[in-house]
């Protein structure tokens, strides 16, 4: 009778057609989705949710696929959402990437999906969260987040995680670039990817030296982990780091800080997607205020204020 | 007596370190910048904005770089506002790139500047249109954006130039790449760097097929050319190719439209920015929404609705 009821109670049942079907409707932006939603929430907040990014070619994929296969080792269902044009998740895999993932396609415990955001107003920022919050409540016990560490929405998504991953691998350079594009605020853990190769343990100095010079947010330690993802070396010790880190979490107290926070950021991004949708409904509006600017009759912001004022009248 | 005005009229008459001061005001998001920003309104639209971005390592900074001489050697006056982590422009060049932007260093008719949004409500969304607005006004003639092109937001940013410039490099698996960053919508002219390597010809062949499925936004071709921007080689046909569009853009009535757009699209995101700080000043009624999400009271599109109804009573 209700299509979306089916389709939640399947999800929860673990099937994971229902479960694609629901990420579907989270890129699309569709109407059906905030009733998914409000049916999911009751089961939602059991995930460990891990954000894993670093720069394209530090081997996010090879690392997230040594990560699912520990996992399910030890019996945990675990779902990753790939928000990275550069992942091989997302497509573009070379040929070993592809029979890295085979292994894990017939297993119905784990669930890989790349994520665009192609109806989403509000782009990628709102639709990750509501894809995490599918996948949470579809009662996988660890949600893997693995987004591209250049960009700056595709790296706060990853700094939302409850654990935040950060790969770095030796010899690109990555200190540097890693500093610059605000990997070394949003790391919880910094794993040395690649770390058979030469220059491993001066990039995990230089990467020491930098987080010295920084003080973490919530006072712990950021643990650095050498590993060779493509050789499954090092993988266990990355997951006892993640565990290490949720384990924390939960008796510090930090945990229920980290999700409000995420929460926020949800509200926040689905305020700023509403007002969006409200420019695409009024662009009559939009365009005669940017007429207004084209002929110098009134500056940008004045046309912002004017344009939110118009909307503060219009009931929704 | 009054700061802005004299800082604003120095910039007009050419001052880098009163131009360099403006840039910093839009990175902070300083209060001064409005009204900044309203002192220079007249003097805007004169410049050519033309955006360039490919993934890192396609060789954005070399070819800028090789296209600041070209244009220098015409007798024009050009800026470049680099948003992007891997820009040598940035900070972290090899020194073969520092030497060829040292070139430039001496010449004040070249103004090259990098920029974060470290203050910026709305992130670099709402920062780069501003950077390009006072580049614009201060007299250039040409004004370059480089983005990496990768990350929703700096993908989108090079889109909104008036020429958008592509790099690709052979042998970085780019078609795919492009495709899924969303390269392929945005160019207006690709540019197949490197083209003295191996495969440059097969890349600019599946990159010519890739475009020829589908139409562009104005109906225009969309030109590849190929370049060695580190030997200059091909730089005078791809300054010629910028030009062409530029002609293009004019005579067609395009420019208008684009313009219209860009102002458009400025307006937007000063709107999400206000929102944004009113998200701040307000943020005890976001905490209790959050709570109220947290405690399976509200669910977060509830919470988004319900706090735009509180700032549709708030009066700024």
């Amino acid at each position: 009778m209700n299509q979306i009821a089916d389709l939640v109670d399947g999800a929860r049942h673990h099937e994971t057609r229902a479960i694609a079907r629901l990420i579907s409707l989270v890129e699309d932006g569709a109407p059906e989705l905030r009733e998914a939603l409000r049916l999911l929430a009751p089961s939602t907040g059991h995930a460990h949710i891990v954000g894993i990014t670093g720069a394209p070619g530090v081997g996010k994929s090879t690392t997230t696929s040594a990560l699912i296969t520990e996992y399910r080792s030890r019996g945990l269902r675990v779902a990753v959402l790939a928000i990275d044009p550069s992942s091989p998740f997302s497509g573009g895999a070379v040929l070993g990437d592809r029979i890295r993932m085979q292994e894990h396609a017939l297993d119905s415990n784990v669930f890989i999906r790349s994520m665009a955001s192609r109806g989403q107003l509000g782009g990628l920022s709102a639709a990750a969260p509501q894809g995490v919050r599918v996948l949470d409540a579809c009662g996988f016990d660890l949600v893997i987040v693995e987004t591209v560490g250049v960009g700056q929405s595709e790296v706060e998504i990853a700094g939302h995680a409850d654990t935040t991953v950060v790969l770095l691998a030796p010899g690109m350079g990555d200190g540097v670039q890693a500093a610059k594009a605000g990997l070394l605020e949003i790391g919880d853990l910094y794993v040395i990817n690649k770390a058979d190769r030469d220059g491993a343990r001066s990039t995990a100095r230089e990467l020491r030296q930098s987080l010295a010079m920084s003080t973490p947010i919530d006072g712990r330690e950021r643990e650095i982990v050498l590993a060779s993802a493509d050789r499954g070396e090092g993988i266990d010790k990355v997951a006892q780091a993640i565990d290490a880190h949720f384990a924390w979490l939960s008796t510090s107290g930090n945990l229920a800080n980290r999700r409000a926070r995420r929460i926020s950021m949800e509200i926040e991004h689905l305020a700023i997607a509403a007002l969006r949708s409200k420019m695409i409904a009024h662009a009559d509006d939009l365009a005669a205020l940017t007429s207004a600017v084209v002929d110098a009759k009134m500056d940008t912001y004045e046309a912002a204020d004017e344009l939110l004022e118009i909307f503060g009248r219009i009931k929704p």
